[in-house]
């Protein structure tokens, strides 16, 4: 039932200005205000929300770009002149929607502002049901982040007890928890990351059995080889070009490579060339890009799985949070140049 | 039982004398000539056979270049010095097998030479049941060109009717089954090929919806549009490189990629680039290398599926063959340069 009190307050947004090519800026991102009223119209079926907590996610880039049609079958470019869309953990302060009412939360698809009404479709939007855990976790993961990590890890990787795992970008947002799936499949397990801070993270933190810096590195496929002598069974591949070049040779016959990202990618106007592609044929290689959307329909099952082993501590998660929604635009982009050590978000508001 | 009459005669053999790198030339191959004792030594379990159809395929000249323990997952080297191997059809003269009497007929690994002596290992060797067929159909669409395009086409790529196929290289060993398979699935498949002579076949012969020829294409990007405008579902990979690279921008949400050969890369030092791998994450495209080694369990299976299509006449099958042991070398080679119109192979014996 929409609320009948107006009260008009002040909204303040991110809007994205125009397409960008190369690397993004700030200046590619501008604060504004704008006003917006707290009641929804009567007969409204949308629901309107207060943002409390941003996502800030590599895929992002591609929205950035130009729209173009392959890369727009991952996701929708962002429309010059309004907000910047993203994952967000939001309250309802009014609903015209039968399954919201006032006060509920949930996670999805929001404008990068204070305010937000929501149009409702088939997995926009997750009503949050587990309150026990931080809510901020609904950006991560408990959100696209966790679902992606285990789609991707289970369902395409397809892993056995006993089988080696790479993974790239692993401290991040999903690698994090690649690796900690891992562990409890029985893999042994090794990340790559940016700094010495990440890699101690890896190490320490989520359990990898083994974890280096890719920009230390000389020679990336010797790198590998040192930690997996006998192969690599599964690489969860955030990363793409030169990265995927050396690991394409060190796979094991009949290996998988789940391709959940290739940040290393978005940014560059012509994508890096991948030399060693006959390997997945001498080695029979199964490499399968995925995408999230086309697992929600097993989140419920996805939170079974997840929500005993965090609240038994043997799930362990690593935010990096940045305060306020003018502290979007370089948390997003810091994205691009590693700054980030864990997942990446903005706290809007805490209530 | 071993037979107890000994008889030598002379066996010409095709030596492969070294390492190849690059484009492999006839004189990379010598014809030489030894004797060979027509009795296996008693208590030899061994099979003796002479020699009657020779398959040529792409994949020899992986087994040529030095050995590579990524090349050679799939294809052990050649041994300098010793015969080429390749796969056969061949007349039991004495045998120490059970499975195996004097008069039988089998397929599969033998010396390019006029007798073997074969040891027998699992599924290194067929009995030849089915004999209504030409002999010579054991070395493609009975053998490992047919059992290839029959695992490639349903088990690695999916098929469902009314999907749109695409298949490089058609109108050789295997690319001709696997438009002959997609129709018989009720697919629309388009295939490429090199000669106006092959595109032909291709469209009058062996019922693929349409053609082209590849090297008249300024932009093979464009050219796979023009039959495919909304795109392809499975691509059966045969040839690699710029190929793969023009083709994946167009695969389908969903898309997959049989990962069959690579022919345009065989002969390079250094494999080209792909630069568009970045569209298997935006389609979430399936790219999988797969080897009829790990199919052949299925073989039984295939013969029940494929035996009455020939007796109906309803899969046809073009082959391309040269007289003489000593004709090998060049009917080789000249699969590289796509001289070959259908299946290649070459006749040591009629019987």
């Amino acid at each position: 039932m929409a609320n009948t009190e107006a009260a008009t307050v002040t909204n303040k947004q991110i809007i994205f200005p125009d397409y960008v090519s190369g690397f993004p800026k700030e200046s590619d991102l501008n604060v504004t205000s704008t006003t917006i009223d707290l009641t929804l119209p009567e007969g409204s079926t949308s629901v309107l929300v207060k943002n409390l907590y941003m996502s800030c996610d590599p895929y992002m880039r591609i929205c950035m770009g130009k729209p173009d049609p392959l890369a727009n079958s991952l996701v929708p470019a962002y429309i010059p002149g309004k907000p910047i869309v993203g994952l967000g953990v939001s309250k309802v302060i009014d609903s015209g929607h039968p399954d919201y009412k006032k006060g509920d939360l949930l996670w999805g698809l929001v404008g990068w502002e204070e305010y937000s009404i929501i149009t409702l479709t088939l997995h926009s939007h997750f009503k949050i049901n587990h309150t026990d855990v931080p809510l901020s976790y609904y950006t991560g993961l408990l959100g696209m982040p966790g679902m992606t990590a285990y789609a991707g890890f289970f369902e395409i990787g397809s892993p056995k007890k006993g089988e080696t795992v790479f993974v790239s970008a692993a401290s991040g947002a999903i690698g994090q928890l690649v690796g900690q799936f891992a562990k409890l499949m029985g893999c042994y397990v090794v990340g790559s990351a940016g700094s010495k801070e990440k890699v101690d993270l890896l190490k320490t933190k989520f359990g990898f059995d083994d974890a280096f810096m890719y920009k230390e590195e000389e020679d990336l496929s010797v790198a590998i080889k040192r930690y997996f002598p006998e192969g690599i069974n599964i690489y969860f591949e955030n990363v793409g070009g030169k990265m995927l070049d050396a690991v394409i040779v060190n796979m094991k016959l009949h290996g998988r490579i789940a391709v959940c990202g290739m940040i290393s990618q978005y940014n560059l106007m012509d994508p890096e060339g991948v030399h060693n592609l006959p390997t997945v044929l001498y080695k029979r290689i199964r490499l399968q890009g995925f995408a999230v959307c086309d697992f929600y329909d097993k989140y419920d099952k996805f939170l079974d799985f997840v929500l005993p082993y965090i609240r038994e501590g043997k799930i362990t998660y690593v935010e990096d949070i940045s305060e306020g929604l003018e502290s979007g635009p370089s948390a997003l982009l810091g994205l691009f140049e590693g700054k980030n050590v864990g997942k990446k978000l903005f706290v809007v508001a805490r209530e």
